[in-house]
């Protein structure tokens, strides 16, 4: 283990303060709604987005702003999507001037997104009486207040931090997100703001994210439904006076081992904490024709609607695993599939050679009725492996979407 | 209209007699399961499965039977899927022989299929026993019982037929069809068997099958699932008289129309039957670069959890159509789109310019109360259009599948 948990979330990394607030975009609900992230110094900043055609209009400003690699500060409301609204990104901009005339710096330093309901124009009187508030009360303890005003159908605050070194200098990377529905990832269909005292230039720290995502959040799915608003977005302080890492190497390594520690802590917590989930499933996949394939099957089953039903309802109906993988794309082998179901009570194998293994039922109904349940899935052909996180479908997932707009 | 619509379902051509019984497959549930249709002469027979790799064993045995274009019969249990068990193939090989041996045709003569649990062995006394009893009680009023006898989860018989003319002679085509969960389609994610008494040769048969089903069979989204053992299957007894279709032309064209008109009926009765649906959801698209894309748009909001749990909450919640749009795979413009909700309490247009439209919420949720439900989505760009069907997300669907094998 090359890095180590610390507390601290955002706030971890040295160079970084936080705030959040209540500030009425959501009028009637006292849960915090709007939040701010500023750092010391200018930073390297990077950010991942949605691959949805549709999207919300804090995305293009953000974009833009990113466009020299520089940024140093977040700002997120919940409440409101601000997409497929009129005047989107016109508001956008105004939220980032006000973040600006609050904090002294320009608005072209803030990464914005926003997430809520579609189609309802952004309020601006919130952001006009709030950052002004939230700038003055940025502190380093400000992380769980921050944390807690981008949660929409979120049951809990989602941060998670690591230490790790890079030349002998102790570096840290930590960070929130949020994301329960509409999460289907090919990028980002949520949203996480990271931070680092690492230094590292634009470039390796937007490719840093880019492979780490791939192999954590990009193998998230809650619903199938990709977000139109959501993005992962990470600033670099520098602060840990390491020698800044501008090219592929140890140091690179060790980065990014640390970056995809704190990506996975967040994609299982995303999974765990999905609209009415009780369970966290976890598929991994070996025995691959490649890694590329493996992934896509851990995904396609952690995605069918069956598979999660039966997980919901502790059935260890392997059979709904075996329809999804001969749905997933691409052209593999099929017939020397072997399944196990496995969690802290026990575990079971139920299919061998792409057949049914008699095993115990009573057996298997107790594996799945942990909380967190591993699908170990060997393909049987190679030696690729994946891994997906998702949850199971429930009766509250159909009750907290039937009426989500109330 | 080129057809009109008659009775008698797969029995509604002349030269096919049906028979359905409870034979045993299902321990304990006195539920039809197993069938028997036989035409009174070779046909002209054609047929379309699963995309899934992971394929149910009489898939296999089926194919080969059709590979000279003819067959006399069709052969269906329900209550076992006969796929991933162990001697699946010869277990359906050794069922369509007990089905020649009952009616004194050939093995090769039959067209057969399984739905049901997935690994599990087929018993085959229920077959040994059944098929003599279902030969003898052929008939051309035996075509409900033997729909029965295909349904799992399905809450309602499904039979359709149509009666069309082709160079001055009346023909008729019909058939049955089941599907409730597991139903994505890219083909023929349920089972559906068909008959005509329209003279057509194999390949064309074939060709009309496979142009039909991707306007209909093949825009079918229950929960994104796509079976392992599912397929449309028909045969041609030529009894009406009329000369042969061979070619392209005016005949085939009328002849597709009439198929069309089956498959779409049944495309319709297999969502509005979906596993706990409640509504029947219908979406058209419009505006689209072209046809295929909008099938696919149509198809992709159809599929979505989201929308599908809004509509169940009667909720006009349309950025979840907006959001699905967005993630549709290709590229075309998504920001001159309206979108109108329709049923027959009214008509609600609830986006335009793909921006929100101020409506009355009551007079949408009126809309929505109904049990069917048109989605008018219009890209605002060309003139693609395509259709979609499918089904809200309800508790019921989690409760079924969350318990499906007891």
């Amino acid at each position: 283990m090359a890095y180590k948990e610390i507390g601290g979330g955002v706030c971890a990394a040295m160079g970084f303060k936080a705030a959040g607030m209540h500030s009425g975009i959501r009028p009637g609900k006292a849960k915090n709604d709007l939040m701010l992230v500023v750092a010391d110094t200018p930073c390297a900043a990077a950010a991942i987005y949605t691959q949805n055609k549709v999207q919300g209009a804090p995305i293009a400003v953000t974009k833009a702003h990113l466009a020299n690699g520089r940024a140093r500060g977040y700002v997120c409301n919940s409440g409101n999507a601000n997409t497929c609204a009129p005047g989107g990104q016109q508001l956008a901009q105004t939220c980032c001037r006000l973040a600006a005339e609050a904090t002294g710096l320009a608005p072209e330093d803030f990464i914005i997104a926003s997430t809520g309901v579609i189609g309802q124009a952004l309020p601006l009187k919130p952001f006009e009486d709030g950052l002004p508030k939230l700038a003055a009360a940025l502190s380093r303890d400000g992380h769980a207040d921050a944390t807690g005003a981008i949660m929409t159908t979120d049951t809990v605050r989602k941060e998670y931090a690591v230490e790790f070194t890079l030349g002998g200098r102790t570096c840290r990377l930590g960070g929130m997100c949020k994301g329960s529905g509409m999460i289907n990832v090919n990028m980002a269909t949520m949203l996480c703001f990271l931070s680092t005292d690492a230094a590292i230039t634009p470039d390796m720290l937007q490719k840093a994210l880019r492979q780490t995502a791939a192999l954590s959040l990009n193998q998230l799915c809650i619903d199938g439904d990709t977000s139109t608003n959501d993005m992962a977005a990470i600033m670099a302080s520098g602060f840990a006076g390491n020698r800044e890492i501008c090219a592929d190497g140890e140091d690179y390594n060790a980065f990014c081992a640390a970056l995809l520690a704190v990506l996975t802590w967040m994609a299982r917590a995303l999974a765990a904490d999905g609209e009415g989930a009780t369970k966290l499933l976890e598929c991994m996949v070996t025995g691959a024709p490649d890694d590329a394939t493996a992934r896509l099957i851990a995904k396609t089953i952690i995605s069918s609607a069956l598979f999660k039903s039966a997980m919901f309802g502790a059935d260890a109906n392997w059979g709904r695993a075996l329809c999804a993988i001969g749905y997933t794309p691409g052209n593999f082998p099929v017939d020397n599939i072997s399944l196990t179901l496995k969690s802290r009570a026990g575990t079971v194998p139920v299919c061998k050679a792409s057949a049914h293994l008699p095993f115990n039922e009573d057996d298997a109904a107790a594996v799945l009725f942990e909380r967190e349940i591993q699908v170990l899935v060997d393909m049987g052909t190679a030696n690729g492996s994946g891994t997906a996180w998702g949850c199971d479908l429930t009766y509250d997932y159909v009750k907290i979407n039937g009426d989500y707009r109330t």
